[in-house]
């Protein structure tokens, strides 16, 4: 491999149609605003491009509320001899698109050879600029090997690819001079958007427009080995964010004309050099390990709002309609603690968009008979949970299939607790706690007061009829997850009580008077050492799921999937084959154990590993990760890297599960991306951060040579060091605040500046 | 209709296949020892031949629990120059079968017309003796039109139908002079049976034997029109109730064989004519409706248990293995009326039987990590749950479905509850309570005290994740039925323990101090005032099956119906049509308003009514009979008396359910013959009894022209007599107790003997 290569993914040769899906997902382009599919230039909705902007949702009739795919500007066809050349049905000698992912520049180069012979040769370069969002650049170069006659059509394509739609509705196209522009309004909501191209050449041959697209078609000569360039400069924008959105675009668009592709090109490399400077992680000796790394943290860092804190990062990020766009605890668990550690602006971003969905989480609480914020499972724009009731479609008879996700996931809101309490301890900024912060956590902690029951008979608080983070047992109760997230928010709850309280007092009273929540706090203090958790079984240490897990069919996940008789069929639902079965999607137990790391001794953990690996399907691409993580705290450095490698690479392989019943699910998965660094940094590096003490307890691989993490802590850029040896720790200008780090059994002070070096203890190295 | 055709029904022409199978219910013969199906002598297995003796069951493999079906010691065969003749596959000139109800004799005539044109006419007579029960008695009579001569094949046909059989291993067949024998083992629990047979005939042509079949061959030469008789005896015995079931079954049959056919119909008549003395009821006006409730409780007394408390009635009575005979709550709520009325002898058999099943009760408690008694959904003869996790097939995969019946339908307890205190207050009775019926009471009590939950943020006590008795929707919440059952069973808790306390002090203190019980009843009586019962909603007055009910999608049930992809489609389950709509199998709110009239006003009881009418799809037998009860109650004769109808008729109709998703639940009803009583006494006469005053409120269809009943009260025989104008009620013989009757506002003690008449007021008669 040579030395970019771990900075740089590459496809060859002609893709098949599955390809074409998997490949717009993998070579997405995006900058937090927008999201542009991996798509290429001449490719149109049965391709599956797409440009999804964050924020922007639209329902259908009575279909469900989904992303709007905004029409592409993006568009370029050449024509010799009025045959269009195509990837998927030209004659194609050469094909190859790429990946920089250090500049995030998406490149495309095809040789094609028409029907004469003649070969012409498409190279195009494009970026969604980091420097001004709503734009994309796009430059198309074409060239031949003779002289010869070509039609470049370009444009924007305004019929595209929806699950749900058409959204757009009252689409208007509009030329002038320099600038193509496609206008139109969402069904549901009205609002008007447009999307505005720009290019080099403004001496078109013809130009044609419908309702809705619009192209010029421009007739090029080419001489033969002299390339043509175009130049595309596309802008975006909707009333959300402007009155008029054509002009918006248009002045967006007319302004990366004149600063041209280079300029821009340069602007947008600076920024992502900043990015990478601030979270590139380098694993010396495993090259692999090392681009899958960068390709996960690429995806995070594109689609990662920096520019607003009223949206979050969807479960499929900005790569299509999947899922309805809509934000699960997927971003609080998995993908937070990225950002966290790197880019705490963006995590406080992440965590006031749900303080904006607070009123959403409040509806949907009084709508199920509940008080506090039962946050949405599935959360658009306005916090109302886009989660429909029948989510899945049965294979064998067509009907839908009843789900729980939206009623029963109840452990939604203590992710969000526990994500707050995160972002505390780890910035140590309690600003958040007064923007909205702490009245999350309290209305969350007063949802399951009103949510949970006490058994008189046990003498204890139970949490009935949820369904925990394993989607194949739906309404159980006492999911060990589920009752342990619980307790955390309850003590979360009483913790932020007593801070506010000391340091904030006048604040403090101010918020209880406004949600009447004093007689509320003094029963969740009760409440909090009466809530079950259940227990390992004294003879296995298996801590139970649920109530009955263990007394369920014991089949193995290959046994079980034997039994499929379709090769979609849902496993779980009320006839899944999973449902009455042990075998569960994704960690759940093992995730607990993550993320209270202190509960158990490593025996346990183990046996619980040990346990549930087996009956796991990993159905869920949450999954990985968290066996990854607690493989690495047990001492076992080679399945914690297997694991490490299924989450950095989900994207990386066609394997990923495209369908669910009848039902498109594909797209990319942030959520692993986030598990990858989540796994790699606090599992084979072992890293924590607690109380202003960052502990290491590293179970690299024996291949690893070295990692090297930035890390911002406490506001304070920190670089570590990893071998097998030593931990490095060096600190980047002066430091603010006094931080202590504690390796192998040493803990001391981090010296105000400079570079610290602690030796590993023998059983610091995990050698395989 | 000729004046005996009220006790009589019949069935003409040869049935097909599927008529056969309702024919052998319909016409089943039976004296609660055992049960014998209205099969034609020359069936075989395929035509779902069975002799089902109550209380013996067996399991064989990992197949359900199931009742034996015996060997058939019925079977005789006639044979003409070597051709059987047979109902099914000779040439029939006439064909008749009759079941006489109030001598319980089943009879059968039919002319077959043979290759020659020879006819040949059968005729026979059976009775399954209500004096000496193990015995079958047979005459068959063979004939023919020219002299001719005919094979009889006569003897035990050991080669039986069975669900998930064969249960009977080791069968051997002994053959003496004047008796045949089938003896055999049972799998499971190696109880050894005996069938023995003694015929009129000694000399047989030829015997023919294998493992489980023996036979006589008789060569008989008719003369024209000279009738032949064969004479049969057959006795049953079992290791149960005899350490030689083969001396024994051996003696039964001599000595009937020797008191001959006539005499022993003579006691067996004179043994029904007394049951019927006690329980017929005579409609004057409507020959159909009268035969239909003979014909109810008929099948009623066939299967009442009189020799033992150790057994109770199946939910489809000795009609076969369907429900693998098991006990449910038909017995306890809709077959018990109409024993505590007329034969609380039998009541008080039936309920005994729930006693000697506490402590199965008590171990499946402990199953599910519950205290006290959680009676089987599905109750044999040890108490265990017979239920089965996996009950039904979905006929789409052809894989078992999960049900929760087992699991979640508490109401169980509850039902014998309420079933214990009705006894108490109909017969006055307190012996019961001495005899265990305190000790099952507290221990219900007790359960649910284990399995209930207190929701802190409403301050009330919910039940949740159950089943009521509406099966399309399983796992609930708050199911009005199941919470009201359960706020009784509390109340009779502590009325049981207060009258003891009064009546029995010192067992009083020995229940308590032996079942721990003392803590307990103080939380008990604590509980009563908070439990949570779901209330009519303000604006329709409907009051919610259970949390989240009136929600679901509401379909009609024909609607509903018309999606079915499959003729045999199971409607609850976790994917069932049913389960995400608010059709329901079967009455649930009404049945409680039913159990508890004081509840509601007329206004709410006819708002339920109505609503629920409309979504029920009576999927269950236990369905009509609540709606015709209720409908009587808000003075809606008409419909009272069609829903009454549809109850009695249930099994002379060819129309009820024979599959659920692939099994086979074909039967008799006798839930719904319990029910047709319940409906017409309780129902359209509007009797109820409490507090030693019996109360009517008739409600009689406008061509009734009068009803006469029998009962017995507080161990009183009375006798009503009820028309539009007016109720008479004689006491027959002197009255022990005091009792009060009212009717239409007039109150009065009952005279000490003799007649008291009562004209109706207006209001209480309702024509139409």
């Amino acid at each position: 491999m040579e030395a970019s290569a771990t900075w740089k993914i590459v496809a060859s040769g002609c893709p098949d149609a599955q390809a074409v899906d998997h490949l717009g997902s993998r070579f997405l382009i995006g900058n937090g605003y927008l999201g542009y599919r991996g798509t290429l230039e001449e490719y149109t909705k049965e391709q599956k491009t797409a440009t999804i902007i964050a924020g922007l949702y639209d329902r259908v009739g009575k279909q469900w509320r989904e992303p709007v795919n905004w029409p592409n500007g993006g568009f370029v066809q050449v024509f010799y001899r009025g045959e269009p050349l195509h990837v998927l049905s030209s004659r194609v000698v050469e094909h190859r698109q790429e990946l920089n992912l250090r500049e995030a520049i998406h490149e495309r180069r095809t040789l094609f050879e028409t029907g004469d012979g003649t070969r012409i040769l498409v190279q195009a370069r494009r970026f969604a600029s980091l420097a001004r969002l709503p734009l994309i650049c796009l430059e198309y170069t074409v060239s031949a090997d003779q002289n010869c006659h070509v039609i470049l059509r370009s444009g924007i394509d305004g019929d595209v690819w929806d699950l749900n739609g058409p959204h757009l509705r009252e689409s208007i196209t509009l030329e002038e001079d320099d600038c193509l522009s496609l206008l139109a309004r969402t069904h549901e909501q009205d609002i008007p958007i447009a999307v505005s191209v720009c290019m080099n050449i403004s001496s078109p041959a013809s130009s044609q427009s419908s309702l809705n697209a619009i192209y010029r078609d421009f007739s090029v000569f080419l001489r033969a080995h002299e390339p043509f360039t175009l130049y595309k400069f596309i802008a975006h924008s909707s009333g959300l964010e402007n009155t008029d959105p054509w002009r918006q675009s248009q002045q967006i668009c007319r302004q990366a004309a004149r600063l041209g592709f280079e300029k821009l090109l340069e602007e947008h490399r600076h920024c992502w050099l900043e990015r990478w400077a601030r979270s590139d992680i380098q694993i010396e000796g495993d090259e692999t390990a090392q681009l899958a790394l960068r390709f996960s943290l690429y995806h995070l860092l594109s689609i990662a709002p920096t520019h607003t804190d009223h949206i979050s990062i969807p479960a499929r990020g900005l790569s299509g309609q999947t899922y309805k766009g809509a934000i699960f605890w997927d971003t609080e668990i998995f993908m937070l603690p990225f950002f966290l550690y790197t880019f705490p602006e963006i995590a406080r971003n992440l965590l006031r968009y749900r303080y904006h969905m607070l009123e959403g989480a409040r509806r949907k609480a009084v709508q199920y008979g509940y008080r506090g914020a039962f946050y949405a499972w599935e959360s658009q724009e306005n916090g109302d949970d886009a989660c429909t009731l029948f989510n899945i479609t049965d294979v064998f008879t067509n009907r839908p299939i009843r789900t729980y996700f939206r009623d029963k996931q109840i452990h939604i809101s203590a992710d969000i607790v526990y994500a707050i309490w995160q972002y505390v301890s780890v910035t140590g900024d309690d600003s958040l706690l007064l923007d909205g912060g702490a009245e999350v956590v309290f209305e969350c902690a007063r949802f399951y007061l009103s949510a949970i029951y006490y058994r008189v008979d046990k003498k204890r608080y139970e949490i009935l009829d949820v369904t925990g983070p394993d989607e194949y047992h739906e309404r159980v109760h006492n999911n060990f997850y589920t009752n342990r997230m619980i307790a955390h928010t309850f003590a979360v709850c009483k913790r932020v009580a007593d801070y506010l309280k000391i340091h904030y007092p006048e604040t403090f009273e101010t918020i209880l008077t406004r949600l009447d929540f004093a007689a509320d706090l003094t029963l969740i203090e009760k409440m909090i050492p009466e809530i079950y958790l259940p227990s390992p079984d004294p003879e296995r240490r298996v801590i139970p799921q649920f109530d009955g897990y263990l007394t369920l069919e014991d089949v193995s996940v290959t046994d079980l999937l034997a039994r499929k008789q379709h090769p979609h069929e849902y496993l779980g639902g009320g006839q899944g084959l999973a449902t009455t079965t042990q075998v569960i999607k994704q960690a759940d137990v093992v995730l607990a154990l993550c993320l209270f790391p202190d509960d158990f001794d490593e025996a346990i953990k183990a046996a619980n590993w040990d346990y549930y690996e087996l009956r796991t399907e990993h159905g869920s691409s949450l999954s990985a990760c968290a066996y990854a993580q607690l493989a690495a705290r047990i001492g076992r450095p080679e399945q914690a890297y297997y694991y490490f490698l299924q989450t950095a690479m989900i994207d990386l392989q066609e394997e990923s599960k495209q369908y669910v019943g009848t039902l498109y699910i594909g797209g990319t998965h942030p959520a692993a991306n986030g598990g990858a660094w989540w796994s790699l940094v606090q599992g084979l590096c072992g890293l924590s951060f607690a109380e202003g003490t960052l502990v290491l307890q590293p179970c690299l691989p024996a291949h690893w040579r070295c990692v090297s993490i930035p890390l911002t802590l406490h506001g304070q850029h920190l670089h570590l060091t990893i071998n097998h040896q030593e931990v490095r720790v060096q600190v980047d200008g002066l430091l603010s605040h006094p931080l202590t780090i504690s390796i192998a059994g040493t803990t001391c002070p981090l010296p105000p500046h400079g570079t610290l070096t602690i030796p590993l203890a023998a059983e610091g190295i995990h050698d395989t």
